[in-house]
């Protein structure tokens, strides 16, 4: 009965289609690029401090981690917004800026939310394909119109693990207009070792419609408190801070994430095992035979010349729940996390034997 | 530089006015209506339990919150929709009804998020005044016209703690059409003991159009922790589901409420407190001659006869923290939560001292 009530943006937006959970004991999950050490020891213990305060509202500004933030990424804490999970800064900012119609660039094949905030601010998604699945930027430059807001960039791409250099990146950005917001989702950069990955620290003191997006979920090992930050100049911040909600982030979310920032033997766990990890998949996805691409994330997209959603099942009998990628419009495809040494080992002698038993 | 490209709906939501944090020990603040025995302890119990899964993301359902709340509340757990506070339940109303230009009924001297959330949609805000401090349901239902789609009610009402009748409800839903949608903002509920006070459960059982929104910021005592829910037919929650971000609600929120619901003792302790706090203000506020509104929830509204943001600061210098009304609308009023014994009794010694230090 309400069908004709409801906004158009309602109809718009695809169901979110998330990595799914093991059922039973045992089952290793490498389908959410989710951190396999846990959450960060500090972040624990600055939680289990903190809970005593829950009957508190919290700091609506977020204030003691975003100066944590900008010390430490050496800018001003008027250049940080705190958000319920990245994807509340990507909201915000269409909340903010997007007008009915607008354009926003988004590329192919990529994390989905940027197509339902666009459209829950009724503007116009515009897919940019990719190319060899790797964002094209010298598309998107020509997608440019009157019309276009936003444009969404992700690097590393989610779900291809690819990257655009820091020399790409700012040759695109000279073709945008000042008029245009540039958002970079840099949820895995804190994985990315290659020389010539752009510090979008430098691009944010230097262009203001330029906003950088990261998160606790990855790296940080915090998925399941949901906090991420957006770096912009102090003008497009102060203007997010007007449609965010007072108390968006959460007390145990706020002291989690400022002491998971100072977890140094944690995070330089996390980042070497990802590069082990990365050169073990690698040189096993090598002797497999199987198409992958070099990853700058801690996950690993992989062709795999059948069904996706088949391959994930088949996988899942063994214990290893990895990401088919049909939902990202790549049924032939899977995005398996980088776990531990054992997780990791587990996924390939799963993959083995399931071409194995195909092959016989 | 950014000025031309926000969204209208940016100029026109007003700045919240949060309660003010103690900066000092043995400070008491009663400015926000939190629990004042702390959060409830199972709910910390399970936090602490869960905490070690927070590298995982959260559910983004809610279930196994949504199936207590349907048992404890004789719905189905499909008409329960749970949010990072029960003001994320409001935005995504708006954020699944509101078309720009459509009119939104809010109470005068209100919580302020009703008119945020009507602006971040493009709705036109309608005001109706109070009569007597009490929301008027006569000149709300004369205020519908052709273009109203939403209309929020709060109830016990916040700030001034008066109640709608089980009465004057339902006589006025029968004057709203079934294509207008009623927001029942029940914050304070829990506390309510006045015998005619309505059962909204029943109603939305029955009218498919009232959405009934609670927290456990306050009774729960976990503000901090940011969990609100939305009541309502299958229908409307289906359809804010497609709105709803996938992770809105962290593991910590999701687990600590579950155990909440059950913290019998806790939960009988505050309420037992608030009743004799209540009494307790009452009888002191007579001896001081001050106008106040019998209240149904864990404050009181408090006429000062003086500038309010003035009494403030002078209660603030002897260790009391209240909620002045001016960014209610009311300058010559202030909230009081209901705190334990001993911080009522300072708040009424506080406040006797301000009056004779101003009659003297």
């Amino acid at each position: 009965m309400f069908e004709q009530l409801i906004r158009q943006a309602v109809n718009n937006i695809k169901d979110y289609t998330p990595g799914k959970n093991p059922s039973q004991p045992g089952v290793v999950k490498l389908a959410s690029n989710e951190n396999p050490f846990g959450p960060s020891p500090l972040a624990l213990a600055a939680i289990a401090k903190e809970a005593k305060n829950l009957h508190i509202y919290p700091d609506q500004k977020s204030l003691a981690l975003r100066a944590a933030l900008a010390k430490q990424l050496n800018l001003h804490e008027d250049n940080v917004i705190i958000g319920n999970g990245s994807d509340e800064i990507m909201q915000l900012a269409a909340a903010t800026f997007l007008k009915p119609g607008e354009e926003v660039l988004i590329p192919g094949h990529t994390f989905s939310l940027y197509e339902t905030f666009t459209h829950l601010f009724d503007g116009q998604p515009v897919v940019v394909d990719l190319k060899d699945k790797e964002q094209d930027l010298a598309a998107m430059a020509k997608a440019i119109t009157q019309k276009t807001k936003l444009i969404f960039l992700c690097n590393p791409h989610n779900p291809t693990g690819t990257m655009i250099s820091a020399a790409n990146l700012a040759s695109f950005l000279t073709s945008v207009p000042e008029n245009v917001l540039v958002i970079l989702d840099e949820a895995y950069v804190e994985f990315a070792d290659a020389k010539d990955f752009p510090n979008t620290l430098a691009l944010v003191k230097e262009l203001p419609n330029v906003l950088v997006l990261r998160t606790f979920s990855k790296y940080f090992g915090l998925a399941g408190l949901r906090v991420g930050y957006g770096l912009s100049s102090t003008e497009l911040v102060k203007y997010m801070f007007r449609v965010k909600p007072p108390f968006n982030v959460n007390r145990l979310a706020q002291a989690g994430a400022l002491a998971a920032l100072e977890d140094k033997t944690f995070l330089e766990q996390t980042y070497k095992n990802n590069l082990k990890g990365r050169d073990y998949l690698f040189t096993e996805l090598d002797k497999l035979g199987l198409e992958y691409k070099k990853t700058q994330a801690n996950f690993v997209f992989i062709k795999v010349k059948q069904p996706a959603d088949e391959l994930f099942l088949q996988l899942m009998k063994q214990g290893v729940i990895v990401r088919p990628l049909t939902s990202f419009g790549l049924p032939e495809a899977i995005r398996v996390s980088i776990g531990t040494k054992e997780q990791n080992k587990k996924f390939i002698q799963a993959l083995a034997l399931q071409k194995a038993q195909a092959a016989g």
